[in-house]
């Protein structure tokens, strides 16, 4: 059951990762293949990175491309002229809607990278959990850098920060609690805190006072 | 006498994508440093990240320096006062120059990226298809990231779109016609398909409909 | 004895490049987290290029924590509001404090990469100096590609290269004078020329005329 569960969660993740990437490669006038490889590395971008800080070569991604094959397809479909016309009209239902598929991958990715690591490096706390938030934020960080965007990661509220305390939560509790509940209860505290900051617009503390200027 | 012809192209494209590299440099005004670092990733950036996904680790580059040690010399050369002045005053001939060399380069690293992954990962198409891609755009890609550009394939008319056909082309043909035939006919796919493209402003479909603003 | 002189270096290298990453985040109006991810990519991040070129993974980050730890307190003190204030009113103090602290790791990441590299590698000169500079450079490359500017390293006068040639002694010597004398030697060399620079205002050749545009 829980692997069925995260199977469902890893494709609705990959759909809406690769949404955002396509998203963004429409709004800078990208061509379809700009579009696609845009949404294809913010869906597979963080579990590159993952694999290749393990040492797992060639990453997941290539030995089981079905990932890769949803994230383009995804692509393809944001870019056709009438979906781009809908979502435009339809923003506010759009903007939630993107708010919640990104959560739940941004959850998932962060989870199972935790669970991939586990495989090899089971010892090492800093890594795992490094690893668990590689796997969630790094797929939107390679797609800001490639569109010329300073990294959301950095100034959106309580994204990066929702998945760290996730997955420090993860690894703490895998041993006492045993894999399936540690990755729930992590999946369930990043989908939390992501949904709360977003409704109380939690911010984590950023500078004001332009008087210190560095 | 194949592998001579690939040795000569590979050459001709280390040279070329160096060049492409290098003006990126002088264009932003940089130093003789800058342009030579920025000459040398364009040239060999694609075939690196290559060997890292593969596992094949350090890159071929560091084991056999001779492409990088061409790329540095072409950017010194592209650095000269006199070249650059020749260059800046002969704008045309230099265009069609950088064009076609640099689809030499595209064709021959798309081909040659198949060719290294095929030899540890020959069932996997999807891997080779993408290792052939990487190989041939990554450098182009690093360049502009690092000099804080859109990457050009995303919104180049046809230049990865060639790269993709010719390597799937490639890998489709290698086990019925050969390697030798095979990289043959992605080599020269690739170059016709940017070729034509230039010629006949061949774009992919973008976005000209600016009232559906995501 | 050089080797406790080489730990306190490191040390105070990590702080000096999570310095330097932290103040970026602090002027692009990051939040802490933003500010604390900056800081730690900059101190480690030419270290986690340098071993995924190697093959070695997980990277030594990952297997001795401290230096990411250290990275990551540097960061928070930084962002603290009266660290800011403190640094904002007195501000040639901190540029001088930053450029001795910044050479000082610079110098010590390009030796350390030399080292970590000869352990494997001792036979190939060109991946020993290539593996050196990247090491000391690759942190503040990170940092400026995903901060969004061009890397520093392509217009700051004599960063790179002091690397450069400090890291070609460095190689050279080892073999005749034996690992500690080389690594010194180049050390001093690279904290030498940096500091003769930014003294003397050197810089390398850049273009001026501006009749010549590519």
């Amino acid at each position: 059951m829980p692997d069925f569960f995260f199977l469902c969660l890893e494709i609705l993740g990959t759909i809406a990762f690769a949404v955002s990437g396509a998203i963004k490669g429409v709004r800078k006038k990208m061509d379809v293949l700009g579009v696609c490889v845009l949404g294809l590395i913010t869906a597979v971008g963080g579990g590159i990175i993952r694999d290749l800080v393990l040492g797992n070569t060639p990453p997941i991604t290539f030995i089981k491309p079905r990932y890769a094959i949803i994230a383009i397809i995804t692509s393809i479909i944001i870019f056709l002229p009438f979906v781009r016309k809908f979502l435009a009209h339809h923003k506010h239902g759009y903007e939630l809607c993107l708010l919640i598929t990104d959560t739940l991958g941004l959850a998932t990715f962060s989870v199972i990278g935790v669970q991939v690591a586990y495989a090899g490096f089971s010892n090492n706390m800093f890594l795992l959990i490094f690893v668990g938030v590689v796997t969630g934020v790094g797929g939107g960080v390679l797609r800001d850098m490639m569109s010329k965007n300073v990294p959301d990661i950095f100034v959106k509220h309580f994204y990066a920060s929702a998945s760290i305390i996730g997955t420090i939560l993860t690894v703490l509790l895998w041993n006492p609690l045993g894999e399936t509940l540690a990755m729930v209860i992590g999946f369930v505290i990043i989908v939390a805190l992501r949904f709360l900051a977003a409704k109380y617009h939690w911010n984590l503390p950023t500078i004001h006072d332009e008087n210190t200027d560095l």
